[in-house]
């Protein structure tokens, strides 16, 4: 059984040599930036579930490794796109890749990503290839289509909590749920443990992303590594503020709207006025049960799969470390 | 055997109602801008390809046509994510989707496009599935790749012929190919021919390329459907442009360089400047030759084909149609 951290490592000289070949490629272009967006340090995590997974039913994991390359490629291509999109100039703390080249350069350099991707799953020889292409697919789509509803909330403040969670369930969690059913489906694992890895992540998808909704407001700068309140500045409809707003008294909601309005304004104290109206309606604990209910969910699935109890300890410990909880 | 037009008219229906059906689908903002690019009455000369070649070995078309609708979408998301990086305001005589809608719009449809395209190939049973995946993914990354030639090309007046040849392949004529391919592939044709097919559709879209080139500069509005001398006003690089500055002399050279160089000028003006010069080179009947012989190469292919001359009429009809020639 590998760990996560020989798994991560694994990937990443993986994809750091893919993309010192990309950056070799003509036209160049077209594929420095993608050398550029693919060796920034990730944390690799939807790989390496993939790999994780494999590792609970097989042991050769380099049947796997392109599976887990086109995942993470797939993954940096949402990025390089959303970052347009969102108007976003740093990515990982440097330029994201339209700020350092330009818009065309980026949506055709994430074209070609999301293209080389797709190529990558078509390395695989497994006997299960066409249901991990089909997959993949409507993954890919349902990602589309999280990132749609997304910006649709930025127009709007009656959000509600069901449509939040569909949103999170698109744009976040499928993705993580078909990282854990391709490692099973590439494990040739039973149909019965199959659907249950894919349940498991997706509800450490929608754990994960609510937990990062939290800790946009509650963590700690020193171990989150993104600044506090950005969420709250850039008035995006997390969790916490939809629940604030849906719970808020008439006086507490004028206050919300008021600074939600705001076209410029002091950001420090727009995030301790909200901050405090999440605390009056009790924000953080709500949002720490929900969290707590998929956490739950999640593990009651990773217990249902019929495999040994020690051979799933490494994917305890990649829980942990997605969740930033200490073991 | 099917006409063209029959092919043409089949493609267009089915087209029309997966259109009508994205447009139904939520989030609404994702898949509309689908429905709108997709209604646009195009001629669907390259799914009609894909069903046309297919038709020389099988005659059960409906078999084939995931693959046909599959390269429409294909073809569509190429045109959307040009549109923004030409900054192309229109389409088809309608606002191009980012005018109509917005930047991040039509980045995301488009993405959404290309998947939907994806999908559509994982509907065919053929048993050379994992075969025409792989030519459709390959092909999709030479069209990229040609893309980003040709954008690099706009910065350039040293471009060489050979450099806009191989441009001109990548973004054009591989596609052509691909589809001739693809319908050689799915009816199941034997390797020799398959590999004809493919040649024939690389010389064909050299040689539609090339005509293209010509007729913005001399073609008739009224069958070309465009402007005449678009591509001079915009300085790009075409086959006619880039003879014309290898051939030039001292004083033909500068001219054309003084007016490359204009950031504003009266357009009539400098087309007929520039096709002065055109024709004093002589540019036109080079060209003419050029086109020729790509496409007698497009039409030996064809005739090696082990198939019976008469069935290649619906063929022949399509080169004709597609380069603009009376029969």
């Amino acid at each position: 059984m590998y760990s996560v951290k020989e798994l991560q490592q694994i990937i990443s000289i993986e994809i750091e040599k893919q993309a010192v070949l990309l950056g070799k490629t003509k036209p160049g272009n077209l594929y420095q930036p993608l050398e550029y967006i693919l060796r920034m340090k990730g944390k690799r995590f939807r790989p390496a579930l993939i790999l994780l997974v494999y590792n609970l039913f097989k042991e050769d994991i380099q049947t796997a490794l392109p599976a887990a390359v086109g995942i993470e490629f797939f993954h940096n291509f949402t990025l390089l796109h959303d970052d347009i999109m969102d108007n976003a100039n740093v990515r990982r703390n440097n330029p994201s890749v339209h700020a350092k080249y330009n818009h065309a350069t980026a949506i055709l350099s994430g074209d070609a990503l999301s293209i080389l991707a797709h190529q990558y799953f078509l390395k695989l020889t497994s006997p299960n290839i066409l249901e991990i292409l089909s997959l993949f697919l409507q993954t890919a789509v349902e990602v589309c289509e999280g990132q749609q509803y997304d910006i649709d909330f930025e127009d709007r403040i009656d959000v509600t909590q069901n449509e939040y969670l569909e949103m999170t369930r698109l744009k976040t969690a499928v993705l993580l749920a078909c990282c854990a059913k391709i490692g099973a489906l590439l494990g040739e694992g039973s149909a019965k443990d199959t659907q249950h890895l894919y349940d498991f992540g997706m509800y450490l998808g929608m754990s994960f992303q609510l937990q990062d909704d939290l800790l946009d407001a509650y963590g700690d700068f020193s171990t989150f590594g993104k600044c506090i309140g950005k969420d709250i500045v850039a008035n995006k409809k997390t969790f916490l503020l939809i629940h604030a707003l849906e719970k808020a008294n008439p006086a507490q909601r004028r206050i919300l709207e008021s600074w939600l309005l705001k076209k410029t304004c002091n950001e420090e104290e727009k995030i301790a006025v909200v901050k405090n109206i999440f605390d009056q309606i009790n924000v953080k604990s709500y949002t720490e049960t929900k969290i707590e209910r998929y956490y739950q969910k999640a593990m009651d699935c990773l217990k249902k799969i019929s495999i040994a109890a020690e051979k799933k300890h490494s994917i305890k410990n990649f829980v942990h470390m997605l969740m930033r909880r200490s073991q």
